[in-house]
């Protein structure tokens, strides 16, 4: 009840941003406004029934490192796991949503993005669409969808999907580990974006409920401060607290 | 002995090679030339006492994928396994060299690579020296070093090193899985050495070696296909065959 109180009022929000940035360590906040400055959602990570934890850990960490906010689970035969070893935690600064138990996930989180204005884009060393190196970001948000690891995407994404992206292949292997595949397209994908003219940035709001996320994923006991800052605040409808 | 009767005959090795490619499927032969054509030694990589096989899998594959040639592996604490499900067979395609035995194998292998003159780049995120984008390849042959999983680097490379390189990072996590930081490096230099006037290609004769170990790799008897070309050529001095 305080969070949605304290969430739905824009002024009452900055102010317990502001009274949970004084109780944290200075180069904290700093750390967490220079990476909420460079995060994005412009190009968002869909991966399609990774079983590996190790895999699938890897990806998480890739998406914190490079600044995507965003990441999409689905779930069919197999459930999705993290290895705390390869995660490193990186899984606390970002927004995981789960699509499971539906008759078809995959073309559930295709729908779903698809109104939120993405792309499907399927990644495929089969299907040599457009090479990594000429893919346009201009043309819209991208969702990037990659395959589980031995049969890579299932077929409701590879004939649903808008547009098909490869990595360039030089070898007697077909395929790359789908966190290295992950790995070269965010990173090429990334670098083109930030070099680029697109905005690609949160908008104010998306930054300051990242931001009051964060801070309190920083503060050890954020419940018993945001009783304090609303009894500060003196707020007739919390007098319970 | 026939071995190197043939490898030291460059008339017969290339007869040789000949006589093996009609044995062999005309699609496998156009695959094993197109690779050797995009093959590289300018760029190589070294792995220091990786010790989770998925990892040292992810990093073989992904080398044979963009093409380079040889792998070092540095055995200090931790023994170097693949996992078979990961490396999907690239490591037959490589030349690994291990360094193991020693008093300080990271210095021997630094040793034995800048007499082969490899400028020695050490891949820390720790060390921002040159950012990966600004990284000059016109420099010299370049042998990238890759630590460890949970510390990284040894002292022996981090301070033998005669460069550093860094990935651009932008979110709360401070370093990526080494299959994935491999992955990033590997995929931007490999681009930008296609891109550049440098001459990244193989020797005439480097190729025709890599030809003849890969079409052996390839033909399931080569040994019996070895006496029987030889028997052919009705060599006197292996008449005992």
């Amino acid at each position: 009840m305080n969070n949605s109180l304290i969430t739905s009022d824009p002024s009452l929000k900055r102010d317990f941003i502001a009274f949970l940035s004084e109780c944290i360590y200075e180069r904290r906040v700093s750390q967490i406004q220079r990476v909420l400055e460079s995060r994005t959602r412009y190009i968002t990570v869909v991966l399609e029934d990774i079983y590996q934890s190790q895999n699938a850990s890897a990806v998480l960490r890739t998406c914190d490192c490079l600044g995507l906010q965003d990441i999409h689970i689905i779930e069919d035969k197999h459930c999705f796991n993290v290895n705390p070893q390869v995660v490193l935690g990186s899984n606390k600064w970002l927004t995981i949503k789960k699509y499971k138990n539906d008759s078809n996930n995959s073309i559930k989180a295709m729908e779903s993005l698809r109104n939120e204005g993405y792309r499907i884009v399927a990644t495929s060393p089969h299907t040599k669409e457009v090479s990594l190196e000429h893919f346009d970001l201009h043309k819209g948000k991208v969702a990037l969808f990659f395959g589980t690891e031995l049969s890579g995407l299932s077929k409701s994404v590879l004939s649903n999907a808008d547009e098909f992206i490869s990595i360039p292949m030089y070898g007697f292997t077909e395929s790359f580990n789908i966190s290295v595949s992950a790995a070269i397209v965010l990173y090429s994908l990334i670098k083109k974006l930030r070099d680029s003219d697109i905005l690609y940035q949160l908008s104010t709001d998306e930054k300051e409920n990242l931001l009051l996320l964060w801070l309190k994923a920083t503060t050890k006991k954020w419940e018993m401060m945001e009783k304090r800052f609303l009894l500060e605040k003196n707020i007739e409808s919390l007098k319970k607290y």
